[in-house]
């Protein structure tokens, strides 16, 4: 086979027996097939004859990513690729996941699938965020799913400030907000009523956390939006700002949170037959007949 | 055996083959079982033995209702038990019901243990609406889930004014109202925003359908209050009543409705082993793993 | 002055006391600063020197659209204007509108300012929809709100299939489904749990109403796709649509729904100084202070 | 004038300027009427004549505390009055609170009408919960709100269980659970999704924040319940508990929070003419004309 990969990088937790026994499955089959393999020198378990080299230095040397877990593998793949030419396929653990759409009964055939150039690509979209503070160096970061502002050991709620391209949005009240990209719609968004936002729409959602006034509803604005937020200084206010779920830092009283779409993607490989709204409908439990007390029923 | 007890009245729709058969085996295994079991005149498919009286009757001749179907058929059955001594005991046709708790599948061996006396009884509290209008008598019913106030051959939203006790609540403008008991309280006011309540709770739930306003929340009242409900007049605005799913009447510009508990409760049996959390959790998808794209899965 | 527009049309409803006034003022103005004015012939008490025309002529006399009224003047307004180089500018009768953001006591200098070329373009997606039925022609209809598929004539919930760019979503069951804009993001939509959408996001959200199955969210897609709405039939259900309002007609069971965004866009002026945060700001009631009992206050 | 109370306790805090005014001018009015007046030591700018206790002493001299601020101020002086005859009566800063009813303008009329004997009594429900861990004693605590578990210093979700009168409930992924009062369901809970709850329903709302599952809903559960929460152990979780924004400690994978309503009830006056939906209708901006754009406007 003159495959379309030369070189799988796999990344998942070994410690994990289920991930480690699809990640020596994968690794042997992907040998078998005649490409090279490479793991994290941290992975227990591949057969001989794969690689290894750090999870940085993986965009050098492979051309594949295959990540076996859940979406916060998925999660953890997307930092090790972004900025780099290198597309993941995602492989779930068990249930079906809303990034990592390969189950493991398929997965052998999926990467055969993939190796033959028998592929999707679905293109997702980042945030950069740049965390400011008067008196030390500007923290950033890049996100697959959402970058969250949240109160911070206190039950007090936060009060702060959103700004959209320069204009003054509204001052809010509540537990914090949740900058999400459409990836992340179907994460902590979605529980806090945000939509959800198809993965091909350039699009952002703005979510507050609780927010104290009702009215106070997610805005969906375009990729080319640039969101910032300051807090509202009051005594005993801690508030604390993190991307996909990591701890990045405080916002400051005088500091500020500024979030834009990354000029990079992320690129998801998936095999053919592919189907966004299945995965909605499973992990949503859509359409499973009637759930209430209906006259009708 | 000394059966607890002496006549069961079996309701269903027999044009259901499921349900005809569940209505043939829980007849014959009544009567095996040395009790009498009538059915209305209408229903098809039960075995020699089976007495007939119309549904309207039922009370008068036996002392346990044994409805089969959905929870729809359940709403029926309590329509026929209200204000008679005439517990019900529910199968469902298939899935778990929230009201209908009994399986096919256990239906014969919970009929046993109900008939030996090993049950306990869930009392559900029913309201009493009154529809008034000028130049009309006044229509009166009592539901078990709910009375409902809902725009009507129009797009147009409705203005309606709500008064608890005879104090005035709010205007409201939207696609209209639900007041509901415990019992409603998983059915269409679920849908709209609503609470859940434990049935064991005397509250009734005033819950507004898609409210122009957007901190217009459902209000949770207690068992003892009057709610009345009057529309504002606008050109072009057609309101109607329903109740447990079953059309009323029009709510007219200078009419009212009028809803409080009503003096009578129905009564449910269950099997042992009944657990209302169970039929929260089955019916709700409760508790089924991970949901959401999270960096920790 | 060498006006930026040479011939305002105005539309209004004259029976309202408010706007006649308003009419009569802006036709007034328009023709002491040199433009040509048009009204409708139904409409009452404006100034010697205005001409008359049958609104839908306006496209070919005018060059401006001044809409005097609230949200629902400025919807008529879009149906007259679009697929014409017909912009609008919104005079509001009282209140601030989400549309019509010119209030009565600007608007004589509001008007200047426009006329003076002074004003921002705000460029607006519209829907076109298709209801297609066996036995009878299509029928279509542009909006710039929404189209919404709803029960009509009954208590009963709709079922209904929900497709995308010709993938399967969802079988909903519920009240019914609103396929809005961005302009309509903050009407109905927003009273049924959809999100806020800015003006400048080509977007589209499908928000079902008071759905059946509480993960049954918002989605909101691309501009690019098309939505196509099929009902389950059932026995005694009716389902109607409308598009801004207005009945178009029933979706048949062996019918269609087909939405996607026109080609025509809808172009409203905004004179300097024009904030659409503050207009959402001011209609939601944002930032209002507190509104909880909290500990905090 | 033979006044109903003897004795009034004044508490607020006298470093916000608005506040220490209201309270020297209540104190004045007080003496003036021949009533004895305490405040606590800690409070500046009284009048001569006043007396000095601790507040923790209020009960055994006054008969009537009067609380000034707002409903943070409300719920210290709920701490300080409950399990004692010790009626409140709350005088808001500004604004209308939830609690404090009586605005600086009515307050000394409305001082003297509840002097004479002229107020309403409203009982309020109190909650009583237990954290209990294998290594400390128990802590306890009194809340007139409500008491909150929370993820603390994390931007993991908590997992944990949920148990009514001994009945598994569910197992909850999510920010954390709140179990109301009636009183605490305008507060923090509305803001979760919980519904409003009338003050004269003996009630307790248990609402989940940001449950991971949709259908994770609140739950109305009679006063008669014990509520009991467990922690599902997970690496790198931190779960607080809070009464009333206090913290009170955290729940560990071993331990337990359980929550039942408090025997002792608070009392609150009311000047005549109270009308609590008058305040739900002035806090929550309800009914103030239109906000949608809508085609009817």
């Amino acid at each position: 086979m003159n495959a379309a990969f030369e070189t799988l990088a796999l990344v998942g937790r070994s410690d994990d027996a289920r991930v480690a026994e699809s990640l020596a499955a994968l690794a042997a089959h992907g040998l078998a097939r005649g490409v090279r393999v490479l793991v994290d020198p941290g992975t227990a378990g591949v057969p001989p004859g794969v690689e290894r080299y750090p999870e940085s230095e993986f965009h050098a040397h492979a051309d594949l990513l295959v990540a076996v877990g859940g979406d916060g593998t998925l999660l953890h793949a997307a930092h090790i690729a972004v900025g780099h030419a290198l597309p993941i396929l995602g492989i779930n653990r068990g249930r079906l996941g809303f990034l990592a759409d390969v189950t493991p009964e398929h997965m052998l055939e999926s990467l055969d699938e993939v190796l033959r150039g028998h592929f999707s690509r679905d293109h997702r979209t980042m945030l950069h965020a740049t965390l400011a503070a008067p008196r030390r160096p500007n923290r950033t970061l890049r996100v697959l799913n959402d970058v969250v502002l949240q109160k911070w050991q206190t039950g007090r709620m936060l009060d702060f400030e959103t700004w959209i391209d320069g204009a003054y949005v509204n001052t809010h009240g509540g537990d914090g907000l949740i900058v999400s990209t459409a990836t992340g719609s179907t994460a902590y968004a979605l529980s806090c009523g945000g939509p959800i936002i198809q993965p091909d729409l350039d699009a952002v959602v703005v979510v507050p956390i609780c927010p104290h006034t009702l009215s106070d509803r997610p805005i969906v604005v375009s990729r080319r939006s640039r969101i910032e937020v300051r807090l509202v200084a009051r005594e005993g206010i801690h508030a604390q700002v993190t991307g996909d779920g990591q701890v990045v830092g405080d916002l400051e009283p005088d500091g500020r949170l500024a979030i834009e779409t990354a000029p990079e993607q992320i690129t998801l490989l998936h095999p053919p037959g592919h189907d966004h709204f299945h995965i909605l409908r499973s992990k949503l439990h859509w359409g499973r007949g009637a759930r209430r007390t209906d006259a009708e029923s």
